[in-house]
């Protein structure tokens, strides 16, 4: 029997784990710690930071670092992430199955959330219909979205409004939700605020939230939209890579 | 100059407090303590247990407790919401006065995420409207949301889809979202999710989340509803209160 821990640590921020998560980690014998290729390595970093800064001196936890498999780019979205999903159950069955044998106890670090647009506990459900015998737990985290609205000193709803959370994919193909006051979009490739008439909206954008290279822009859509895509082109340029999350808001 | 700290504390395991709230508790030189009302009485020790374990002998943080003044329940929602804040900007005001004349740091313990469904923001800026010099910080905090997926161990999202996150009021009088797979529930004074036609709806249900004395129901709506109403009204006769929450999915 495996064990699985899906431990939330929150988007950059070391300081935004929890204490149930700290104890998660050190709880763990096997700690399994994707590398998401070259681009991406501050997202690895922060990883090994926690795992060198949280982990006790008494604990017996091994980290054992393995390459994500990629996903392919093709058209067929849905397909494609299915594809991924399959893949990395594999690598994860045959990590298990070679540094623990017998089963035990195995952690995995989520990026912000494992319920918030985090695929591991599908990945995870595959391991069982496959035959695996796990029990998965999950630690909590702070998301992004928490940091945005945190580091903006804003509440995520208007007063008793709801929230629509959502991707940019989706905000391109649909439009501004029916029935929110409220949208917080995440997973954008870049901009799908700008295929919204921008008119009575305010926006907050965040990008690398929590981190040292945190940056915030804020105001009227139709007056900062501009440059927050010149600004997160000039930023993923400089970094090689980008997260960002923003709120929409009608007012 | 006052600096507010609104400190996101989670919703009743204390392990759910992250580093970065642990830090900001033992930075405040004043924490303010809000006592509810004889029944909620468990939610103001979880508070007192927090200051407890986790400010450190050398702190020189005080702890003053006060009482909330009581919302009226009258018809007019928003009416009776807004002379509620107003009421408790007012006590805060006094409260900084009386206990730091000269300014300083001030830490509030918010249950949950300041960022969700929380007045502190729009209080703390009512006061900065009214005139006082106030610096705002945000401790984001887990949510009861987050402790619902995380104890049915689900994605709050379906793959790639939006999630609305609403009230009960709100989900009595406009029904199912538009434009949403996913719809999950808060402030509900009890069984809104009744009101809808039940077929093709799976529910998860939470109460007491994060508390010892936790419950969990999750069934198809039409199958576990009558029961998730039942449960509620045992629970909140034998505890005296209930917060409860919910996710549902059309599937």
């Amino acid at each position: 029997m495996i064990q699985l821990s899906l431990i939330g640590i929150g988007t950059g921020n070391p300081e935004h784990v929890t204490l149930a998560a700290v104890r998660a980690l050190n709880d763990a014998e096997l700690i399994l710690l994707p590398r998401k290729g070259e681009g991406k390595s501050d997202l690895v970093d922060l990883r090994r930071l926690l795992c060198r800064d949280l982990l006790e001196a008494s604990s017996r936890t091994r980290v054992v670092e393995f390459d994500l498999p990629q996903r392919d780019g093709r058209a067929d979205y849905l397909g494609a992430v299915d594809d991924w999903h399959e893949a990395i159950a594999g690598v994860w069955a045959e990590l298990m199955a070679t540094h623990l044998p017998e089963g035990g106890r195995v952690g995995m670090l989520i990026w912000g959330d494992p319920s918030l647009y985090d695929s591991s506990l599908r990945i995870a459900g595959r391991l069982r219909e496959a035959g695996q015998a796990l029990e998965i737990r999950v630690e909590p985290g702070i998301t992004s979205l928490q940091v945005l609205t945190a580091e903006h000193r804003i509440p995520l709803n208007a007063l008793a409004e709801p929230v629509q959370i959502t991707t940019g994919r989706r905000l391109r193909e649909r439009g501004w939700p029916d029935d929110a006051a409220s949208v917080a979009v995440m997973l954008d490739s870049g901009g799908a605020f700008a295929s919204l008439p921008p008119e009575g909206l305010y926006i907050w954008w965040g990008a690398y939230l929590g981190m040292d290279k945190q940056c915030l822009i804020d105001g009227w859509l139709e007056e900062v939209a501009a440059s927050i895509i010149e600004q997160r082109a000039a930023l993923r340029e400089r970094h090689g890579w980008i997260m960002d999350v923003y709120l929409l808001r009608r007012m």
